[in-house]
């Protein structure tokens, strides 16, 4: 391919160099036969409801243990989608690229998409590229898309919630943060921090079948973490959140480096976890079907809704005493995902 | 919302700022049911075929005679859902967004999104946003992706085509490459030249309908233009295409500011037009049917797809002679769309 290994402005065209850059690097690397019809607008076959959403994904830098823009993009976006109970049926994937990309690293990361793409058994069936020149751009932006088709019957969402229904958690939170965190060299720690980003749908859908109607809420606890998920959770449903502190499952390595820095890991984000709300009677189901898988290994339930301080989120200490967690104001660590 | 009408870093977090930012702006502009539930997953529901496409915008500047990035983005995405004879169900918009940008501009962006939405006859049922730091993106980058409802039973696409068949284009061409590019101050030209950026689908559905069975093929001429397209359906196609450089409609604003600086119009953008193949005895019906409407009135039936010169596209003169056009190769004109 011509450009001497990096991206030039003429990949971003619509001429030979951008049909080069499409078929030697996107068709190559994502090789599906969707995607090969090299249509403007990709053609599924459905039925039902289809659940639809959508992620810029600006992380810095590219690439941190446990993961890559590219696995982040593609497990984002899954991730989405199976808050909605929906199976990936397709993703899309834009690319904006700044002049002087290196190809090979454009591959490396194109490979790790359809890697995460096939253990979510969908496949990236369009895609659009754009090029800017130098200094607009910092080195590659991917917006993911989504589309999957809702597997269960009845509603979903904060507002079927009820009182006394079990909160329960996939697994360790706050690894995705400080992984990204730990590789920008922010600060130097001695433990591997390892990002949890993957994508989820496999693990929802068990969580799914064990629980069935009793099932009300599931949401991945990304940017704002778990503080954010509860507190929408209470102020959309109009109920209280209650959390027992020694509930939630932390790393120890997590938990040193936020003694160190001073952060809290209910605020951080995570790339491979969900929130699930269910009701009581189905929690040990839910649980149990989490808990068989390796992604949900570390499953736990950690706390439940309550109607004593609606529009409030309580974290239990194990010394009995109780604080609120508040919705986070700005912006601590930027450009995580 | 706070900010001092700026975009902060922590617009871009899970915070509190980011919320505000998506009910004060997005919810506001936007405004729809589907969108209103903020889930991370929007919920359609569809039956039968359909449509999925994506596509970055990075457009500069942000602001052009006839359109800004927000109509681009819609527009572009209509169009290539119309490019699959798709009716538009469902829009998403993600946002990459540099800190220090204007806020009160931001709205005015989303204001002609939604009012070219509306066009079109489709809402934006779920976003994202990302806030980057100074200097990491070029003040604002908007990727939409749509989902669509096929409305045609037969197959279409290039390898449908065959010897004879028409080749029909709904407008001029060219213009909006060079208002983009008079925008940017490049060159100065007495003549305003306005881009035909548009939503396409009410056109397109006329066309369809006009047509039935007999339409072949359709594509938008954007970036590569016209020649792009023609080439692609030749090489695809395995036959050739014969076009009448007459026929070709061109305002004499494009013709002379092409005169001037030496470009081609066939390879220029275009983000309101749309070429398709049809079956002969059915080329009068279609030409009929886009001229009864505004953004068709200019249509003209430009050529014809010939056995004569396979993978070929030929250009017939006013005085007899013949060329090939041939694909453009680099970038000429870069972050027009």
């Amino acid at each position: 391919m011509t450009g001497g290994g990096r991206i030039l402005l003429g990949h971003g065209s619509g001429g030979k160099l951008y049909r080069d850059l499409v078929r030697d690097v996107f068709l190559a690397e994502f090789s599906n036969p969707v995607l090969e019809r090299l249509e403007d607008a990709a053609s599924l076959a459905t039925s039902g409801r289809v659940a639809f959403t959508t992620d810029a994904h600006v992380v810095q830098p590219l690439r941190f243990p446990g993961g890559d823009i590219g696995r982040l993009a593609v497990a984002g976006t899954v991730n989405d989608l199976a808050t909605a109970a929906a199976r990936p049926l397709a993703l899309a994937a834009a690319f904006i690229i700044e002049e002087g990309f290196a190809l090979a690293e454009l591959v490396e990361i194109c490979r790790s998409m359809k890697r995460t793409a096939d253990e979510a058994g969908v496949a990236i069936v369009t895609g659009d590229t754009k090029v800017v020149q130098r200094d607009a751009a910092d080195g590659l932006f991917i917006t993911t898309t989504g589309v999957g088709e809702i597997v269960v019957g009845h509603e979903l969402g904060a507002e079927t919630v009820r009182e006394g229904d079990a909160v329960i958690l996939s697994g360790t939170i706050g690894d995705h943060a400080l992984a990204v965190l730990a590789a920008r060299g922010d600060f130097h720690f001695a433990t591997v921090l390892v990002s949890d980003c993957a994508p989820l749908w496999d693990l929802v859908e068990a969580a799914v079948v064990a629980a069935g109607e009793a099932l009300r809420f599931l949401r991945d606890p990304t940017r704002g973490g778990l503080t954010m998920v509860l507190n929408e959770l209470a102020e959309s449903s109009g109920l209280g959140v209650e959390i027992e502190d020694e509930a939630v499952p932390v790393s120890p390595a997590v938990r040193s480096a936020c003694d160190l820095l001073g952060y809290e890991p209910f605020s951080l984000a995570n790339e491979g976890k969900m929130v699930f709300v269910v009701a009581a009677q189905k929690a040990e189901e839910l649980l149990g079907a989490l808990r068989g898988r390796p992604l949900g290994a570390r499953a736990a339930r950690i706390g439940h809704v309550t109607a004593a301080h609606p529009g409030r989120v309580a974290l239990r200490t194990a010394f009995g005493t109780r604080r609120v967690l508040d919705m986070p104001v700005g912006e601590l660590l930027p450009r995580i995902c």
